[in-house]
């Protein structure tokens, strides 16, 4: 079993029993599925997949998006989100939902991570913000701006929000990668990081001054550099993290050299949480063909950043 | 001597032989220097650095940008394009050039690259478009658009430039690589190539019409794919060129993956030409340190290209 040969650290699922032993039963593949409280996780987990049963249960066929599945997926997110804050779990491990299905379900969050930015409401009643980082062994990139049309970042990127994903950046490294100053490498906005002006005004505009803000806050971020030098091999050595201005020069590094094994990690939020870096691929669901790699990963990095104990996906 | 053990094929540099002569010494590197036609180039190839020498000598210090080299820079570019122009060579292979210091001798042209269209007018007296090409053995990428700060791509990317720089490389790639039917991939301007328009028009309005016109013409052309997941190494086998849209979405996953080996090959001149993919580094001119690996394979792609014969740098 993958969980044996990987070294995988006890975890448990946050679902309907029954479907996990119907869809573990026509895959032919043996494993038990045992029903448990978190606090029994860790023990079952030596002989079977220890599952925290959902409340109802769930109708789903594989690789047929359901609006009837969506109040099951926001209520495992509900409990495994409640279930860290309670101290119940270690750390939060999601997997990809599909959108459009939740949506049309009236679920009204624009995403993933800002439910659970949602969910991590404190005392005061403010949401933190979540910030998107993609991690892998090889390589770690965080995109100051993220899904928006590329026309749109040079006006979406500014000074404040350039150093207030840096200070999350450098402050979760710290705390929960236990790295004691960890190395902030930032792009450029143009090519050649706009080439003392020439090349666009950004750079020297937002960017630059947003790298000395951090500094002055002790926050070792360095920059900006020409985004197409900053990511072969020995420029890696440099740097910890690699902030990007937008979506494609963060995800195209990372995704060329780490495609199987990036995992997303959200930072800002007062739990750990990590998910695999891929889609529901709905067109293979259900045939027992997708790639673990990145679940697999996305658990591992949640066993090292988690304090302690078992695991939620 | 890295002629030998990478098996060049014989080429002469077009230079002032007392320039090459003198850092040879102050190297204590052992190459002779034959001053040489361009005929008689192969045969001095086996035991000696065959130059063609210019009709001025040139002055220059290593590591010391000066106006006063402009000429000889020049000249050398001139003389290489004649000669292969004339049939006495079969490619030209450029090294960099520092654009500050040509233009403050009165040289005109944007860059090397335009200079070389320039001289390679035809009798109808029209310039071809040259296109831009990065190669390596593991990826090869053209960008749609280039030198321009971020924030003008989405409007000076047109369909028109698509096309016409999808038609040109399909045709370099028959020609001059020898690809039956080469593969175009297409990248997408925006996040997710736009994901069906919710993150931007232009994939739907300006790339997708552009890959329909070249397909109408019987070029392989796909797309548009989203950037972030054209690059990794399966999906590196479904396509022999990759069209970006931008500078950094061609340049960050060539030189992520082929920092030292990339080759600048300039497509749609009526010659073959192929540069290193750098600059002119002059902080460790003269110093012996620099990596050769460009410069190799940039000779190496030209004597792949070129019909037969010496070469020139």
């Amino acid at each position: 079993m993958a969980r044996e040969r990987e070294a995988l650290r006890p975890f448990f699922v946050v679902a309907d029993p029954a479907v996990l032993r119907t869809a573990a039963t026509r895959l032919g593949v043996d494993v038990p599925v045992a029903p448990v409280t978190p606090e029994e996780a860790a023990g079952a987990f030596g002989t079977a997949l220890p599952v925290v049963a959902l409340a109802e249960s769930v109708a789903v066929t594989p690789g047929s998006p359901d609006a009837r599945s969506a109040p099951g997926t926001i209520a495992a997110i509900e409990m495994a989100v409640a279930l860290t804050r309670a101290g119940r779990a270690a750390a939060v491990v999601t997997s990809p939902i599909a959108k459009h299905v939740l949506h049309a379900a009236g679920f009204s969050h624009p995403g993933h991570t800002e439910f659970l930015a949602e969910l991590a409401r404190g005392a005061d009643g403010k949401a933190p913000r979540p910030v998107m980082m993609i991690w892998s062994e090889t390589l770690a990139v965080v995109p100051v701006t993220i899904h928006i049309p590329l026309r749109e970042v040079p006006d979406a990127l500014t000074a404040d929000l350039i150093v207030e994903t840096g200070r999350i950046v450098a402050r979760d490294l710290r705390e929960r990668f236990g790295m004691l100053a960890p190395r902030l490498a930032v792009a450029g906005l143009n090519p050649h990081a706009g080439e003392s002006g020439s090349l666009g005004s950004e750079d020297r505009e937002v960017v630059e001054p947003a790298i000395l803000r951090l500094q002055s806050e002790g926050i070792d971020a360095r920059g900006a550099y020409p985004a197409d030098t900053m990511f072969h091999e020995r420029a890696r050595q440099g740097y910890d993290v690699a902030l990007a201005m937008y979506h494609d020069q963060a995800l195209i590094p990372i995704k060329t050299l780490a495609f199987d094994d990036g995992v997303n990690v959200t930072l800002g939020l007062p739990f750990v949480r990590t998910s695999p870096d891929h889609g529901t691929a709905f067109d293979i669901a259900g045939r027992g063909i997708a790639r673990p790699d990145s679940l697999i990963a996305a658990l591992k990095l949640a066993a090292r950043l988690a304090p302690a104990g078992g695991r939620v996906v």
